[in-house]
């Protein structure tokens, strides 16, 4: 007699399963029959983890939050809280150049409804106090305009400008500049030395 | 007898039908079939300006590329360059925010191959010089680490910042996290007070 799988382990092959569907076939392609033909299961089986096709897509962006967090917190760690930024800046980077189908599902992809997927929530949300986290602990100065800042700003500034980067380096549009080799590389460490002297003026 | 349209008239209104279908019923759905049969026009009709459905959607996108050049252009003026900086950024993120559409497809969406489509290529590199030479004639500071900074890394830098907001404000992930509504109207003018101070660190 074979062993049964698991209930956890076909949930977790469900979420492995549809994230090899849109990585070969785009997210349009993504179903709960599909997940059911590549895993040889019935085409109810999925149904028992995942009610609608947004509830495995939601699985699998949250699975992503969870990973690009992890990636975050596993940089080289430094004493000095602007270099421990800086790191973290550039792991931010790396994610979303290793991991560019990832990083488009999380950040410039249609999501589910957050709201009906707490647990896909919950995992954007850590990702994001990671980094406000870490300025919070910062000395961050304010800029003379503003009284106050929270450091939700100071996270969404810095998100902004990460973001930006990230996103034009894998657009097609920086193809149309007559930009050298030499500049893709220079750009992320002037994005970096800008980004500090934006939260640290004057220094 | 009915007069003939020009042929000039029949490109720009294969132009116009592309962007509707593309408004409509998404990218995936733009053929040259298609804009014919909106326009009742021969099947072949299209194919006099457009060889291929590249050629139209790289025209689509030219025209893109040129009504954002000519939307910056048109910000209030200040005799003070800084503060015509400012403008152009409120400028952008205004464009972004009135045309979404237009704006993914030109920074967020894949594009005809550049090269191939030189005219698209000459209007996105118009719409970036435009920022490009705003920033050069200021006096833009360096920051400590780099001795020299092309122009263009530093409109490579705004535009990163500015991108940044502009597609995190578009973007589904935003609301997964505890924001306030007044955060959203703050973001731009923290963003733009940040980015002053790292263009013009000390000031």
């Amino acid at each position: 007699m074979a062993t049964r799988a698991k209930p956890d382990t076909i949930k977790e092959s469900c979420i492995d399963t549809a994230l090899d569907i849109i990585e070969a076939d785009g997210v349009e392609q993504l179903s709960l029959r599909e997940v059911a033909r590549r895993l040889g299961v019935s085409h109810q089986a999925p149904y028992k983890h995942f009610p609608t096709r947004d509830h495995i897509l939601a699985a699998v962006v949250a699975r992503c939050y969870a990973e690009f967090a992890a990636f975050l917190e596993a940089r080289p760690r430094h004493q000095d809280g602007w270099a421990d930024l800086g790191e973290m800046g550039l792991a931010y980077l790396s994610y979303a150049r290793e991991f560019p189908l990832k990083y488009r599902l999380m950040f410039n992809a249609p999501l589910p409804a957050p709201s009906d997927h707490p647990d896909m929530m919950a995992k954007a949300r850590h990702a994001f106090d990671i980094l406000q986290n870490r300025l919070t602990s910062l000395n961050v100065r304010d800029v003379a305009v503003v009284v106050d800042h929270p450091a939700r700003h100071d996270a969404l500034f810095t998100w902004s400008c990460l973001h930006g980067l990230a996103s034009l380096m894998q657009s097609d549009v920086l193809h149309t500049l007559p930009l050298e080799p030499a500049d893709r590389e220079v750009l992320v460490s002037r994005l970096m030395a800008r980004l500090g002297a934006a939260l640290n003026p004057g220094c």
